[in-house]
């Protein structure tokens, strides 16, 4: 077994404190990864606090995830000590089912193991997440990172990085395309920035004006005001394509009826209670569609580590201590963050 | 200008009486159709009522129309008199948008014109249906019928038939595939016997025990009761498609969860009030896809004609007089009627 250090949630209600736990020992096929950098995403403090109803203590959260290696078993081919790697959401899946066959593990039939809080589909085997000082993973689930600077503000790409990558690639987004990205927060920045990688024209919708500037210099041709009646009109049956990142209940109708006849837009936020019903008459006048789309699968979590280190895009990060972790949250429920919280590990030592 | 006699709605709430008026006079490229037959489809219920809040009056109803030709203009080179020709939702689009230049008049991004009631889209212009003895339309509107008997059952072809038609080819349906039918009305029984035919395994999911006899005999290989949720549970994650003909408003989410992996649901009834809102969970967790269809355009309606013909696929119909009409939407409401009511307009004259 091999010793680790992080800080972890007891229960519901108490802030994260400093943990010690054991990682399982070096198997033939693992890699042991010192951990430099764990990005904060929301459902880190979803599950700290049980607002899924499905947290197993003591809960690790972290699932953006950039080290060193630091070890590898016998069998190990694709990773040396010394190279930089990623830990994205998922560390494990059946390997059997054919979403699995497909390289769409984070599809799993069977559920997918996350890097925290076990099995997608529920069970009793916890798994304990990138907020610690090392962790040990089987190379199938491990990236390799080619970007050579800024390895902090990689890190969000694990999830918020592919979350947005896999349906803008799933539903062919390209040149000559226009393309709608609803919401800028740590989701809704990637998406910008890789939408507009991909060639796409790219229309950031927000309610907050303050954020104009902020997705112009991201990447957007346009910002709306989503609250704007005429501008949005402006837009009807336009959108080739619309990403939405956006986790509270909203009227989807209003994004919806800027979709082209045959259109998708694909929703990656899930929120805790529901959207108002969407309009059958938006989507029947039109054939358009509307969709959900789950982060990625390991081989198209590559895919996009490669495009975005080829682009030169890293998320836009602030970096904390992890002893600062519970500000942090406190800071994320007020959207007080551009656009993602990074732990610098090197401050759990200190913690 | 050509005399006409048929049944109209003068106002919201008065029974449908004789009404005569007049057709334009035969265009160089017009046909002029002797009706022999128009099914009696739920729109022409919302319409004669006001139900949508768009109805110009006077209404006459009725868009599934089969009749012969009696006059052609000069310029028409598709039909001749006493061919057996068929008209469906549509009568006119605007012929220059990206829509209607790739055949899908239906999605005329100025607005279709409909067999009854004008543009899809609202204007002053009405226009007057198949409840009636003649009618004039543009030959490029009109539909050969190659069925050679029972054109009665032929009719509904025209809307219920295209309706459910147009999505499953849409969406792929074919040899291999499981699809799911949800309910068993005018649209739900054609959708059975045309998956059927496209070569998928067909189960119709159905409230109504007592419509399982009926939904084997017309082609599906198995009948879910959807309130059994023993049974729905053992259909979890395995259907290729869904086609939703339900228009009351029901949980979407109990039929979203049989969907596989990138499937698709998709809805062609409209609910006057909105279904409850469906999880986003739901769709996320396996890529999935809630979709609209409307009616199909000309080609795709001549299409499903001959494709029906040639699986020999007409609708189960109850034929009645015209003046039986208003009783016919009384028992429309009530489900009670296997599964269209089709006018027989030799009855129009003794009327």
């Amino acid at each position: 077994m091999i010793d680790a250090q992080g800080y972890a949630a007891l229960d519901p209600t108490t802030p994260l404190a400093p943990f010690s736990f054991q990682r399982r020992a070096l198997g033939e096929r693992d890699v042991q990864i010192e951990i430099l950098y764990c990005g904060v995403c929301h459902s880190d403090l979803h599950t700290a606090r049980n607002e899924w109803n499905n947290t197993l203590y003591p809960s690790v959260p972290g699932h953006e995830i950039v080290g060193r290696v630091v070890a590898v078993g016998s069998a190990v081919s694709g990773f040396k000590v010394d190279d930089i790697a990623g830990v994205g959401c998922l560390v494990d899946s059946c390997r059997n089912c054919p979403s699995c066959g497909e390289g769409l593990e984070q599809y799993c039939e069977n559920g997918f193991i996350g890097t925290y809080n076990g099995s997608a589909f529920g069970g009793s085997e916890n798994t304990l997440g990138g907020y610690s000082d090392t962790i040990v993973v089987d190379e199938k689930y491990v990236l390799r990172i080619s970007h050579t600077d800024n390895l902090a503000a990689v890190a969000p790409l694990l999830c918020a990085g592919i979350t947005t990558y896999s349906p803008l690639r799933q539903w062919k987004v390209g040149p000559g395309q226009k393309v709608g990205v609803v919401g800028l927060g740590g989701l809704g920045h990637m998406a910008v920035k890789i939408a507009n990688a991909m060639g796409a024209k790219v229309v950031l919708f927000t309610t907050s004006p303050d954020k104009k500037d902020d997705a112009l210099r991201l990447g957007a041709s346009e910002v709306v005001i989503s609250k704007n009646r005429a501008e949005m009109a402006s837009h009807a049956n336009s959108f080739d394509f619309i990403l939405n990142t956006v986790a509270a209940p909203h009227d989807l109708d209003a994004f919806v009826n800027l979709l082209k006849r045959d259109a998708t837009m694909t929703l990656v936020g899930a929120p805790a209670s529901p959207h108002p019903s969407p309009s059958v008459f938006g989507l029947i006048f039109k054939r358009r569609r509307i969709a959900g789309s789950l982060i990625g699968g390991i081989a198209e979590t590559q895919e996009m580590l490669d495009f975005c280190a080829e682009h030169s895009i890293v998320a836009d990060i602030e970096m904390i201590r992890m002893d600062e972790i519970n500000q942090a949250y406190e800071r994320m429920l007020k959207s007080d963050v551009k656009y993602r919280f990074v732990i610098d590990m090197a401050t759990l030592k200190s913690a």
